[in-house]
């Protein structure tokens, strides 16, 4: 990785300003574009806030701050939200306020030499609002689709600075120690098996004795990984993680089930939504049908549920978080919000350095005291690669997490950050969202 | 209800100090026996909180603090557990610690002329340790055995007070206008409805158009309708709410979700565990079968999305919150958690007072500000009755509330009352919960 020591802060503390070596590239004023891509987070709209609260502060270099309306379709229909119609308030409480205030999308431009007119159509609206820097704020997906848009503005001739930012509950963006948005996700889940495991403690000994928590992360089990940091004593829940990394197996799951139960009176299981069997079948999608003949998707929980209670008659209760965790910004980490506004920042600052085609990461500088900094990593690095979750970090018998997952995961949940509220609701910012009048003559259908 | 105004207190702030008229019984100094009945709640430990410190500022009247471990059950067993061996700050930090801190249990007592032998026990154990206080901490059924205590004692001629202390999530409590542990519960599903939606809104245009959330309250649709809460503005979510007072009728229900998408661009809908058909089934138990042909009890949500995909093609997701609702100490409402404490310190003055076979309640004195006061009800007209939520709580097309029932919910979650945090984690109390050597000779099995 290159890695450049911009940004430091302490774990409590907020970031510096960054500071650089770089000469700057002198451009001539130019609009920026942002977009926010894939599935909401706690903090992406933090990132949000740090990219136009840095480019207000470059007046002389940075015109508006168009930001397109659900995501990269917004670039692609024209249709753009002049971000210079929210007031300097209403930018500041994007940072306390989760999901994504000028919408989302999940979609995917085809390659370059597949089909080039999605990014023709991206040239030209961006020629159209006379856009210099675009800002992409997403996972793999999105950063791949950033650095082929910097390729084809490159071969085009048109002077356009593409900077990523990153953003995934997943954690699993190459190139940087964490991804903005997980931090969160992970409190959520720790804090929230902490509290379920005390009510199933208080009433164990007549009543639930299994308690099953269904988290996200298909694919990755960074989700899954992070409820381990609830247990702090030995016996401390949860007492059993199933990961998406290790094939279910009933028979060692139930085994355990039962010792523990034994053991401490009842047990706690967190288990990734993306568990899979020997086959490689997901959990969830091995053939369960509902009340009215339909296929269920989803659903880890109960089948693990049932399962247990059929073989071994503990009664039992399961939870499903679903969007819950992802959107939980009144226990947001703080660690994250600050990591999310701060690469938001550093974005503008490295566009406006001519940094082309890269992306602002987290740089862990030491695990205890936490402190971290921002590096510059390439989009073509990055783009399209996945990170999984280290085998050291899961436990040999593949039930729990290490003291090296442990070390690694304990910085990111540290700190609060409570949105404000009123009438017992936080107060989470609407934006106006109003709309750039369109100039091209021609429509674009999205796919 | 025989209301006498004993305490007021501010919407935010702290209750005052009984005043009372009543002539003091004097009694010889004695022994207090305190439990906890049921399922946890975020503030149970609160009103644990206030009886103990409430019996600590009276040492000249109540010697020790004995609490049943598991609940009755611990005073059945003769497993009693010594509070005064807990420091003053171990007490104080019940206050922002969830669940039951001595174990509880679902455990009802028979009817008096059926089977005394339980009741005799009870006495036994009674006298064996001195103790003239007895503080019941529980639901309907609770107050129930509280009453009956009551009755068997004077009967025996054993100088006993009995005082309940109100609790339940499910806020069917009779005789209070609000029942500690519900605020808090209602606060939580508000407020993960708000963020979901913001999160469902963000991608709806080519992601979920449907998020169904699952909420407790099998009887009663007091929980459901608190979600209503959310929705401040025409178009809010939640946009459908399922009460288990409307039977489930899927036609209009598929037509209410498919105008709401149409109109706002996506539908939350919020059900009910408890949601039944029109023959007064359980819809969660409707036949549903999982993986290993088990019938699959719970998941309302599941059952309504994939009916709702199946016929209408939206894209789906769902959430159980299940324990995470009434645990979630992490978001808890301020009102909840005022008046969960103050019903403690109640229920200890009345009984200083001598007041026998009472428990302290909430009456509200006004909606908007909002004022409450602390009365008393008899344990009679409370046992055992449950508390509907109103009809003229749930608008006229049965999938909504009525600006009633939000003048009734709003103060509820009124308020935040955060816990310490270390290493990102609540620090929730776990108490030494020492016993008390056992005196009586004679075992008893509970059934």
């Amino acid at each position: 990785m290159r890695r450049e020591a911009h940004q430091q802060a302490d774990g409590g503390g907020q970031p510096q300003r960054i500071q650089t070596a770089h000469a700057t590239r002198v451009m001539a004023m130019k609009n920026a574009f942002y977009a926010q891509s894939g599935g909401g987070t706690a903090v992406i709209n933090a990132s949000a806030c740090g990219v136009i609260q840095a480019a207000r502060a470059h007046p002389d270099r940075i015109g508006k701050v168009y930001a397109g309306r659900d995501g990269i379709i917004g670039a692609l229909t024209e249709d753009l939200i002049d971000t210079s119609q929210e007031s300097d308030e209403a930018i500041a409480a994007l940072r306390h306020t989760p999901a994504e205030a000028f919408g989302s999308c999940r979609y995917r431009l085809k390659d370059l030499d597949e089909d080039r007119a999605e990014y023709e159509r991206l040239l030209a609206v961006f020629r159209a609002h006379d856009i210099g820097y675009f800002f992409y704020n997403g996972g793999n997906d999105s950063q791949d689709t950033a650095w082929k848009i910097s390729r084809l503005a490159e071969r085009a001739g048109y002077p356009l600075i593409v900077v990523g930012v990153p953003k995934t509950v997943d954690n699993d963006l190459l190139g940087t120690d964490t991804c903005p948005g997980f931090g969160s996700v992970a409190k959520y889940v720790a804090v929230s098996v902490l509290e379920a495991a005390l009510d199933v403690a208080s009433m164990a000994r007549t009543s639930t004795r299994l308690f099953i928590l269904e988290v996200m992360g298909r694919h990755a089990g960074w989700i899954t990984a992070s409820a381990g940091l609830a247990a702090r004593r030995e016996g401390d829940a949860p007492h059993v993680l199933l990961f998406p990394e290790v094939p279910f197996d009933p028979e060692p799951f139930l085994a355990l089930v039962q010792q523990t139960v034994e053991r401490v009176g009842y047990c706690i299981v967190v288990a990734s939504e993306g568990l899979r069997d020997r086959q490689g079948r997901f959990v969830s999608e091995v053939g369960t049908h509902d009340a009215f003949g339909h296929a269920q998707l989803g659903g880890v929980a109960p089948i693990l549920a049932n399962l247990t209670t059929e073989r071994l008659g503990y009664k039992h209760h399961w939870a499903v978080a679903d969007y819950l965790q992802r959107s939980a910004r009144h226990v947001a980490s703080r660690t994250d919000v600050e990591q999310a506004h701060a690469l938001g920042r550093a974005a503008v600052e490295l566009a406006l350095e001519g940094r082309n085609a890269v992306l602002p990461v987290i740089v862990r500088l030491s695990d205890e005291p936490y402190r971290w900094t921002i590096g510059v990593e390439s989009l073509s690095a990055v783009a399209n690669k996945e990170r999984a979750l280290p085998r050291d970090f899961i436990r040999a018998d593949g039930f729990g997490i290490t003291p090296a997952a442990r070390r690694y995961l304990a910085p990111l949940i540290e700190g609060e950050d409570y949105p404000p509220y009123e009438h017992g609701l936080p107060c989470y910012v609407q934006l106006r969202n109003a709309p750039v009048p369109q100039v091209l003559r021609e429509k674009f259908a999205v796919r």
